[in-house]
């Protein structure tokens, strides 16, 4: 049998020795585990932007992937500590909403409160709960500690980002995240605006810009052109062909942007 | 036995998750891979770059090892998509000249085109091919998928990075990559100066600056200062002890080199 | 029995193919090694940081882990190369410091030349020994080689990054690293000054800038204000709640920082 995977999402950096004392303490538990960064330079804090990209690649892994995610701006105060099994999976983090764009895919979950101390290896430091409460929560999970036997049962907290389907015509985003090629994602399914009016028929307004029409490819526009498109991930994206849409548009996460649909 | 090394390379980055993605769609498809990152950090786009890295390191890799590539400006079009089998390895990416510097360092080696649809695990999306079709290729062939039956046999493409050695007592090259420590890379190899004249009596003209010799380590200048020597790959870079010679030439891939002997 | 454990500490950075060389050159060797990267960013030819980060999580490492740690501004001159057998670990890299600050943590080790010819694949390139020789080393070990083979007894470099205990009521130390989070960590333990009085007692300068009092946690201060706190690692640390202490203090590596004690 292959080892369990346990994926690991953070903004703890890679200058330091934080990632990896988290890998420590899981290979200390579970020396089995097979451990893969999902990314370890989320922008500091920043829990929509962890949400989004845990969002984007964690529907891939293999069913019995443990995934410990910590953008933990709360730590030391009395923010929970949630473990989520979904997809046959489970995910291990600070309950501040870091699953929530992941959960809103899901139709079956069962979340419960990290709260079984037999979890735990030792005293809790006030500033490093990924390494003493996250770690080796996730690393007994991979060696088959019973989900049940976590903690009770509870509503994990969803903050609200929430797309604004504003109606026939019209549709309301906001910028999720920007990414390394200077794309910048919005929270809008391409398929919302397909199912009003042909791509073509869109316009999108984002900051001071207008994007006059959605398109499908980088390279349909010429280099150093602006274009949107439906991304990887299914959301309408906002690039510039061989450039940065993010540096010329400087859009943080939670701008709106508007579509509208024109001839409809 | 030990189970079979998938190596990735990318411009994806680190800050979302499309690495990631990869990484699990390979675990998927085959979860005894042991994944091993060469870099995902390839500046955006810049094929010649990441033909560069991929070159510095592959060959140390054991046999058997599948390395997968993606740096890939033209996803989207109709660029190729190839495996080469080399070294007892194999290379799958984007045909685009990722593999090209090191094949010139092969004597035998065997391109497909990467047709077959069995190796897919559903549609092409427009944008992430890395994800979509060239991880569960590279999957795929860890898990045993037989080479020859990737697709039919073709001829890779070959950019033109080409050294131009023009002749006894002058050799012209170019600017390659610029490293971590701001050396500045050519395509240049030591032995081809070595061949006509001792190192001492080359000197380097590289932008406005000129090198008066080729060292042999970074420490025999003081700091602060700059010198040419051959590096861990065999090539000629042009380093300042201590510092970078990168922010001091500003000096972009495929800027020319002159390099004269003297007294020869 | 669980694949033998190899971290890996450098500063050769992600852009470039110098990491991933040395993890291929340990699989050649030692199949079924568990890479666990530390950092490969640590600041360019800083051993003081790179010292600070290895000492901030080897210690969570399993017994029997490899530690790999190579900033090595002295390749190619007559540094030495070492290796050190502590915590049931062993440690290998260039003798010059790197591992001294664990090194104070342990009350029982033994160190040896890196001498046996054995360990070497090939000869040595004069720029990068991480690949050529300390990573055959440590991968011969993680594989079984016998420690005691590996060369004759010696003593390890020691710089003296030192604290200085100045006496009642006042404590001074110094900057030894700023992390992902703008942090700015000094070598002083938050023991030294809980032994002589309360922690709101105590006033730290540092810069141009005095703090007047030591905390618990980041969220103990509104967002913007500069705190100081007991950090995961047991140190004193320099921080700004949702902000950058590193950014506003502007203190190198080494620069002095002051504690004293009010109404003691």
């Amino acid at each position: 049998m292959s080892p369990p995977t346990v994926t690991l999402l953070s903004d703890f950096g890679l200058q330091d020795g934080h990632a990896a004392a988290m890998k420590a303490v899981i290979l200390t538990v579970c020396p089995d585990a097979r451990l893969v960064d999902i990314s370890h330079i989320i922008p500091p804090q920043n829990i929509r932007s962890g949400a989004y990209v845990f969002y984007s690649c964690y529907r891939y892994f293999p069913k019995g992937t443990i995934h410990l995610a910590v953008v933990d701006p709360e730590v030391g105060t009395q923010r929970g500590a949630i473990a989520i099994r979904a997809r046959a999976c489970c995910f291990v983090g600070p309950d501040n909403g870091i699953f929530s764009l992941a959960l809103r895919e899901e139709s079956e979950w069962e979340a419960r409160r990290l709260e079984n101390e037999r979890l735990r290896p030792g005293p809790l430091s006030r500033t490093f709960h990924g390494r003493d409460l996250f770690a080796p929560a996730a690393a007994h999970l991979a060696c088959g500690f019973p989900f049940e036997e976590i903690g009770p049962l509870c509503e994990p907290v969803f903050p609200n980002w929430h797309e604004q389907w504003v109606g026939k015509g019209e549709v309301r985003g906001e910028v999720m995240h920007s990414d390394r090629f200077g794309n910048v994602i919005t929270n809008v399914p391409g398929k919302v605006l397909e199912e009003q009016g042909p791509a073509g028929n869109w316009a999108l307004k984002a900051g001071n810009r207008v994007i006059e029409s959605i398109g499908e490819t980088y390279a349909q526009v010429r280099a150093g052109e602006m274009l949107a498109l439906t991304g990887s991930t299914g959301l309408i994206e906002i690039a510039v062909n061989r450039g940065s849409a993010a540096s010329e548009l400087k859009l943080e996460s939670g701008t709106e942007v508007v579509f509208k649909l024109s001839n409809s």
